[in-house]
């Protein structure tokens, strides 16, 4: 099992060294890591520029990843991969040339809304989803092109639907759950996704990363190993367990006032999605260090070994070897 | 001759077929234009985007060239290679972090100035030039590690000696005369460099980039080859051949409100440069098609076969193969 590729498909910690030593402790291969919430072109940028320093200051531990192989490389030098990304479409602002200027500076996946709307369409915290409008369906034609892929995690359930119909290439959800396992006393249940729409990511070719993040995780803070892996065979069950992955949704480190940009932005005087604040993942998974818990766990819910390998990373690979190449 | 190198160091024309089909006529090997005159880092990334659009829509004239290898390339194809650049470094706005982004986007050479004061130092039309500050030391060790070569062709004179002190690796003039060989007479003479400014680069290691521009050329709009061949031969004189090149500074096609940006800005309500709109060039270099006059010129000038190559193109490549190559 050593040789196998692991991939947390969204993460968006506090960074310092101590997260990286953790992405090794866990024997991560790559990451794909948050380069802007609300931020427009000019303040994503400079998050991506940071991350540049990053990249730099602990190259003993991180490799930028922008293809399979990248990925492939970072596993043999024994480095995790940062797959750079964005959890909103804001940083494109109206300019579809936007999506080629990030996808240059290492951008491969772009999360289509954060939790409200946006130029492109609807997320998953507002009252009516109207779906994707022209900006949106010329942004999802450019990022087919760029080789950028669409994640449809925080948006609501028709932007979700109109996405996979718009998009040649398969559609991805970096991090969410289902919604009909989990059911509706989490914290953040509209967060998580109908089995409608993971059916359809699912024929579009699409991968979807189930998050141990207590706020959308089955039983809330109480999730148990046990459970989270019942959660899996679930999936795998109605989608196939070869598109099933893994998308923790990490965020160590914040200060509460990163979780009020993260809820309320410059949109709104008061949280509009309850505001909780740090939030402890449960002891099995207290931080990425700990994510070969989850290889035992989906052992023993019954996965063959391929099987835990693909959804441990292998399915990510396989996604993002293909979706993060241009097809101008 | 039909294997020589042509490279013109500076055009900012109103870009369109017709331009690219000049340069084709004129057998250039690689063009460096402008993408920045007042704009910042949001702006840019648009201008620069544009490129990356014409660079596909003409693609059959056209390659985008970021190293010497590159150009060489462009030659074997019979392409012209565009080399992407700034006249001023209001794209950087105060941010070192942002000579990286737009190296990553392609721009390989910088201008530290336009015509006047920025956060880097002084244009060549204020009265007072302070030099370089605290920023604008940092832009150029900035610009030093990531291979984005210093312009210099429109600043100051203390920030011209500022910056070539500070630089530890070749500064460059694209597009300028000697003072001293010009004179005052000309329209915006003031543009042109002292002697001991152009020493001072050569002795970097940089090349000077003569220009045909009526407004900065011997005797204006009346300039003849032979006239602007007697210049180069000046300056060879006091320089050496193998530091003296080309930056003609076309701006060909533009409405009267580009030179009224280009003049006043945002910054001025009226142009402190007197604004006199388009220029007509001199016959023998009214479009790029002409280029190869200026071959025929420099070997009447008694230029050798070696030193024509030089001037034509070949001490361009040889500053950019080494100068683009980053050194982090």
């Amino acid at each position: 099992m050593a040789e196998s590729i692991r991939i947390d498909a969204l993460q968006y910690s506090n960074w310092n060294r101590e997260r990286f030593e953790e992405w090794r402790q866990g024997d991560l291969t790559a990451v794909h890591v948050t380069c802007a919430i609300w931020e427009d072109a000019r303040a994503s940028l400079s998050e991506i520029a940071r991350w540049h320093r990053r990249l730099i200051e602990h190259e003993d531990l991180l490799m930028l990843t922008v293809g399979g192989d990248d990925i492939l490389e970072a596993k043999r030098r024994g480095k995790t991969g940062v797959i750079l990304g964005f959890q909103n479409s804001s940083p494109l602002e109206d300019d579809l040339d936007l999506v080629w200027v990030f996808q240059q500076l290492g951008i491969r996946l772009i999360q289509l809304t954060y939790n409200t709307k946006n130029l492109v369409g609807s997320g998953c915290w507002e009252e009516r989803d109207t779906g994707l409008g022209l900006f949106g369906k010329g942004v999802i034609k450019e990022m087919n092109a760029a080789g950028v892929l669409v994640d449809l995690s925080h948006c609501g359930e028709q932007t979700c639907l109109d996405a996979i119909a718009s998009s040649h290439r398969p559609v991805m959800i970096t991090h969410a759950n289902p919604k009909e396992y989990v059911g509706g006393a989490v914290e953040l249940a509209q967060r998580n996704k109908s089995t409608e729409v993971m059916r359809a990511v699912v024929e579009s070719g699409g991968v979807i990363g189930l998050s141990m993040y207590p706020r959308i995780a089955p039983d809330g803070p109480a999730c148990t190993l046990e459970r989270f892996c019942d959660m899996v065979a679930w999936t795998a069950e109605r989608v196939g367990a070869s598109n099933v992955a893994l998308g923790s949704d990490f965020c160590i480190g914040h200060p509460q006032e990163a979780f009020r940009w993260w809820r309320a932005g410059r949109w709104s005087r008061e949280p509009a999605i309850p505001l909780s604040g740090a939030v402890k993942f449960p002891d099995w998974i207290a931080t990425p260090a700990r994510f070969g818990n989850l290889a035992e766990g989906l052992r023993k819910q019954g996965f063959s070994p391929d099987e835990v390998d693909g959804i441990m990373g292998g399915n990510w690979l396989r996604a993002f070897t293909d979706g993060f190449k241009p097809r101008p």
